[in-house]
């Protein structure tokens, strides 16, 4: 099955993780950055490199744009739209959602066809088993992007409204985040009073957030019920330990956020009944 | 082959969940709670229900405690030691290190032998496949203890300081607290917008945490430092960003903790350089 040409815009430790995932499974890449110098390794295994934007999106069918943020994105197409450009730009720039809806106003404006992406993965994770693609745009663009584009993660469509990838993209990465401060604070707590770091990641923190996961993913809840069975006033009171055990081993209160949220929601679920 | 009786002091959720985990491997349980009227259906399916505290712990050759907090733990068992009480007590109540460590002692006092634990479960998962106990403490007595109680999750020993379990299991319900405190804040953005939350949970949050968290539990670190391929200057302009949607979509800033202490620590990383 031969597969359009992708042009890949924007060479950071992203854009060059999808390249490099895209060249393995044999794709017809062009790249290009704005800074020069970030294509050898790429060129040296196969990709393109073109020397302005407007030649990398007139090399195929399909431009990627993997950028640092929304203003990038529109400062590096800017030159290629002056006149009515067509093609298709699928965006893997993080945004936010309005900035998506924003962008495919204007591109429309100029007859591209866009879709807009979340890359629910890290660059070391691109298109290994797990990692996935959020897509949001006309569905029939969609179907047509989703098999040139599976080498980089599995494609999975959200929904009509282009904001709908960021929305779903930006929403997860506060998940991960949550994550990522609760086991730095817990590494902090146990380094302060002189546990073992490395025994306690492998033996207790990875088993029971692991152990965890599903059931907090599935009580995360907008209300301000919390389920009967987890005792908003013990758990009040169970954070209230943590800070203030925290606070006396010398952990910076700063690493205690996520704890701060956490007894936000215990104490208003308290007082709601 | 026979096990010692077991007598369990305290039953709120996770005491009961304790006993009736016991109860189902065919221990023979004693229990007791301060406020009557919580034994029935244990005492239904095979438990004996003690009159005091004294009896309770008189009955059996290991008593295990399962109250709200340590001034509880004292306040039950102080009665029952007012003369050498020997014995062996497991404390399975959430406390501080200091705590254990000071229980450890007074107990030590009245001749009583004391094995620190920390339930790494929540009462519907105890016993569960997944689920565990850590204990610190004298290694002989885990030894002993660990086969009578391994029905309530899988025993493991993390050393002789009694506070050790109490500092494992406190730092790993401050990962698990970050979890739930970034799975309620995206949850609480999707539902802003105007997504759908079910399928967001179930199609995205979930997979992606669950492909997150080994990464996000090897890479957290008590350091300034924050490796090169996590780009945190990019990370930092990520976080400032969700936290912008976030306030424009009306998610209270309250939910919001763990993306400000995760920006702290990117931005500590970027000015450590």
């Amino acid at each position: 099955m031969r597969h359009e040409r992708i042009s890949i815009v924007g060479l950071g430790a992203m854009g060059s993780a999808l390249a490099s995932a895209l060249l393995e499974a044999g794709r017809e890449v062009t790249v290009w950055n704005r800074t020069p110098g970030k294509a050898g390794e790429l060129v040296a295994r196969g990709a393109r490199e073109a020397s302005s934007v407007e030649e990398a999106i007139g090399a195929g069918g399909l431009t990627v744009a993997c950028l640092l943020d929304d203003a990038s994105v529109r400062e590096a197409l800017g030159p290629a739209l002056r006149k009515p450009a067509g093609g298709t730009l699928v965006n893997l720039t993080s945004g936010s959602v309005r900035q998506a809806r924003e962008l495919a106003g204007w591109l429309g404006g100029y007859g591209v066809r866009f879709l807009a992406g979340g890359i629910m993965a890290v660059p070391p994770t691109v298109g290994t088993e797990g990692s996935f693609i959020l897509y949001s745009g006309a569905r029939d663009l969609f179907d047509r992007v989703a098999p040139v584009l599976g080498p980089i993660g599995r494609p999975h469509w959200v929904g009509e409204d282009p904001g709908l990838a960021a929305l779903y993209d930006m929403a997860a990465l506060s998940g991960m985040y949550g994550m990522g401060a609760g086991a730095d604070h817990a590494v902090a707590l146990v380094h302060a009073e002189g546990g073992d770091v490395e025994t306690f990641k492998r033996e207790v923190l990875r088993p029971w957030m692991e152990q965890m996961l599903p059931i907090t993913v599935a009580g995360a809840d907008v209300s301000e019920s919390v389920p009967d069975e987890y005792n908003p006033a013990m758990q009040a009171t169970g954070l209230e330990t943590i800070l203030s055990a925290s606070a006396e081993a010398g952990v910076p209160a700063d690493l205690a956020g996520h704890l701060r949220s956490s007894l936000w929601r215990m104490q208003r679920a308290v007082t709601a009944g």
